[in-house]
């Protein structure tokens, strides 16, 4: 956790709970820096904060590990995003206790995608596709123990289905 | 949770929750059941235990969902295996808060790898390939906040380096 | 078939038999509902009528399968329509006798296909792209008995045929 | 129909009509006589005959031609399977009334698969894989109008899934 | 040949090797006409005269046979252009003695090239993309026996050559 | 030509036109000659001669552009074998005015035949892929003004026919 | 090195150096002469010289042999551009002792990359994508004994670690 | 370098030099040892040492670092080898100033491919594949202004070449 964030926790067990469950959204150049805003948004459906981070696992893996090592206290899923060779995503797995979710901009450059799934023995990001899915899968691994959370994922499964549902009776 | 399990659950709030934080293996025939029993003894290195299961989202729909529905109040991952069109990982974790973990045993067979990830708008399963990174994955999502897990990823990923570093000294 | 539809149709057998020799044109999503607007209207060109309807495999699986049930009666083709990881295909197929075209609008995403064919043992989806070919394959099946769309097939393969030669005699 | 099997023909009515509902298994070339008979073998699950017949859509199209003519008269259904670039499979469809469902013998080789699904239009050969799931398609295109064969898919139907749930206990 | 071209023909054995040594292009449909109009004024270059015909292998196969039949007497080299699933070219190819190059319009669709490669056995059409490439081809073929078009063929391989020795020149 | 042959050439004009019209078959290494030779074989079924030579695009061009030289003013078609990628198809076609015949040994490597197809322009080999399909395109080429290897073509076409009618009886 | 470049060289031993250590940047046509001149700004980063020439592999072979004879005296690196089937970089690389760094433009065209790796033993042209990453790889050849341009390596590399710190500062 | 190996070093300027001229083999797991093995006994055909080196971008970075580190003041250049997800080559060459050469052991996992070619800007890691290429690459790279590895590269490339003409002669 930054000190800047560091510095708003208020004393009470609650607040740092509720500041401790974040996702941490990683990406490996500001490139990506408006499809990671777009993961932040649509973790806020589910009541999730998020911090964004820029480092690459290429060009400064000192950097990397740091922001690794700052938040190895904390409650986090980190979401890792690079396009191209994806080193970070693997890189992030292998050098933290913490879930990672390996969610690469291919946009249609599928040949880009196997950089993030043929992972050595030992290293095993998640791969999930698009923003809100993203969102989804950091909300579920919180929604195990956190019942605020698992509320919000059942809320919003609901609302999924009921569109389908009112779009059935509309087409008929 | 099958209720030959059940009843074999100690009273103590302490046994509870050993049995509860499970992961429950989900396949969708049995061909893949020496591969599923792979997953699970790779969970044994973390502490964690396993239901094998067996249910199709194309033919037995739902019996998927009674299955999902026995679970709702357990703390368990799903990890959902099956070949060829993978129907089950979308159509569990969209039935379900649980986060869900696709682990198609795909082989060389890349061409299947596609329904695996290309998901609609609220389905999200995360995507790990091979027995060993599977069981990994599992491990770090309770190892959030579970201590005991914590420390069993901690010395898996410190064996992992030790190998390294052993094998670069042998090789010079 | 919807009780909207019930309610319209008069008691003489003739029209039972026009009424009940449809398709039921199933999307996983409105997004696909020009798509599927157009093969209903290609079905007309044999005489075809059919119902539009929206259920997801993923998320409302449930419905489909009531929507299954409710044509278990009539004589109908299904044909399905999902894009991305297409679910909705299989499942429709192995919870139904009756024959399911699927139709996934993929466009250039050819990755996508392997997930409508890739099938499991005893479910079997039959594939046909575009929706003029969907509209004529559907026909084809109705017109095995029926001579009134038999004619209309043969019809349309003429015309096809006659376009073809008309061609050839103005290039020249 | 061959001559040689009119002659078997009794002339009762309902003789006929079991022996005009049967698939004309149309292979381009006598390698894939074995896959074929293993189509012909499935059919026979639900009851179904068939025809084997080697023709080519390259070499002999007159050949073709007269096959299709033959069968012009009779309640079939054509399975066509050619490997490599199948030119069977769309010049069968072009050219007769009746559906019928390509069956392209690719094993690994994907790359022929598109020469089975890249119609032109007007041209609408069903694809599915494999002999099972294409004698099940064959089986519910004849089920619509003939219950006999439509209590043999809901037999086999319910079969699939009972070897599941079996599984399903047995694994437990 | 076609009978509107055979009257234009003055009965001279100069004129009539002229004329019968000639491309025939010959399209699936008249989408591709501007494609084959384009190759017909690339053989200009090598002095060689083209007619353009349509016909499809899967509707019109008779026709086809007709067409190839009309030039089995002449000196010709068949071009085929066909989109999607070229069943043409090796329909074409088995039912001519004459050479016939493929020259399917597959632009990006690499996916569709298969269908035009691989043949059975017997079946032997020879793949050129591109228009002005399939001219060359062609001419190169006449060149073996005819000195005009082997002089054609030299010098617009020498302005090709010329060309980048110019233009590397120019860069210098 | 070979010095070696050209010895035993008779200085008849029959004897010199049936030597001079043959094939060329010019490999990249001697890896590929049992390939190479089964072309030399298949060409014999249509009274084709044929040299086997070995040169290298890469390695050795020079000795590559003799070789076309020395064959300029014989009626040959060259056909080119070279595995992964190929130059030579290429590099023989822009040298010379004959016509070559690109035939890579590819097997299941078919990331490999781009080589062989996407050409600059002004560069044209033709790609058949397979011994005997090869000697079959060779064969047409000579067979537009050779009768003798026009008739061998008709017979070699005739009993690719009769094969196949001969077994849709024996299957019957 | 060109005649017209040699009369500008002065005589001291440092200025020989300095132009002897240059890139000779190949294309196959002047298609690819903006991406080459891209190459050679990008080279003047790390000081590095160079020169661009035009010259193809498949028709103007001896002019590339004459090219690289020319530069057989001096330290260079070449790096070859041809697009679509890639001959170029092979051929040079195999009739040079100097180091080869293959850079096809593919853009998005995937199939075309084959052609620049797949080579045949004794022929190893290096390949890099995008001009930026080409310059920095020939940069890093000569930076191996030439401190000057190791240190203009050495800035590059930390101007770039410096631009995603302080990104990440702003980001956060 | 290593302590073990500095310990040997006479302290004659001339044998710093031919020691200190040497391509660090660096693999990411023992797993591709021979493969590595291979690279060395290839390189001694141009007189070049070797180090094997075993360490993981994704599991231990700080002792890539450190390797790295090791070597800055020599004259190598960098040969990574690792499989799957190729983390490894863009990490090292990210972090040095050597020329670096990765040589993923894909086979035929073609998928893999690029990982180790889609780099980010200021990444340039050069692709060889197999072993014998990946040595005449590192020679080429020292053969610029040393004599003795420019002659060996010159007399490997003639021995290839003659090897081909030989070829030519038995074959004819």
């Amino acid at each position: 956790m930054r000190n800047s964030e560091k510095s708003k926790i208020v004393e009470s067990e609650k607040v740092r709970e509720v500041l401790s469950m974040r996702a941490v959204i990683l990406m490996g150049s500001k490139v990506d820096l408006n499809f990671c805003r777009e993961i932040a948004d649509k973790l806020k459906i589910f009541g999730i904060e998020s911090d964004l981070r820029i480092a690459s696992a290429h060009k400064t893996p000192e950097h990397v590990l740091e922001i690794l090592k700052s938040y190895e206290d904390e409650e986090v899923v980190f979401v890792t995003v690079a396009g191209r060779s994806n080193a970070l995503s693997g890189f992030v797995d292998a050098n933290t206790t913490k879930p990672v979710i390996a969610s690469p901009p291919i946009g249609d450059k599928w040949i880009d995608l196997f950089s993030s799934i043929r992972m050595p023995s030992g290293v095993a990001p998640m791969l999930v596709l698009e923003a809100e899915n993203v969102a989804l899968a950091v909300a579920k691994i919180f929604a195990i123990r956190e019942e605020r959370i698992r509320n919000a994922v059942k809320e919003y499964q609901k609302r999924k289905k009921d569109e389908i549902l009112k779009s059935d009776k509309e087409v008929g």
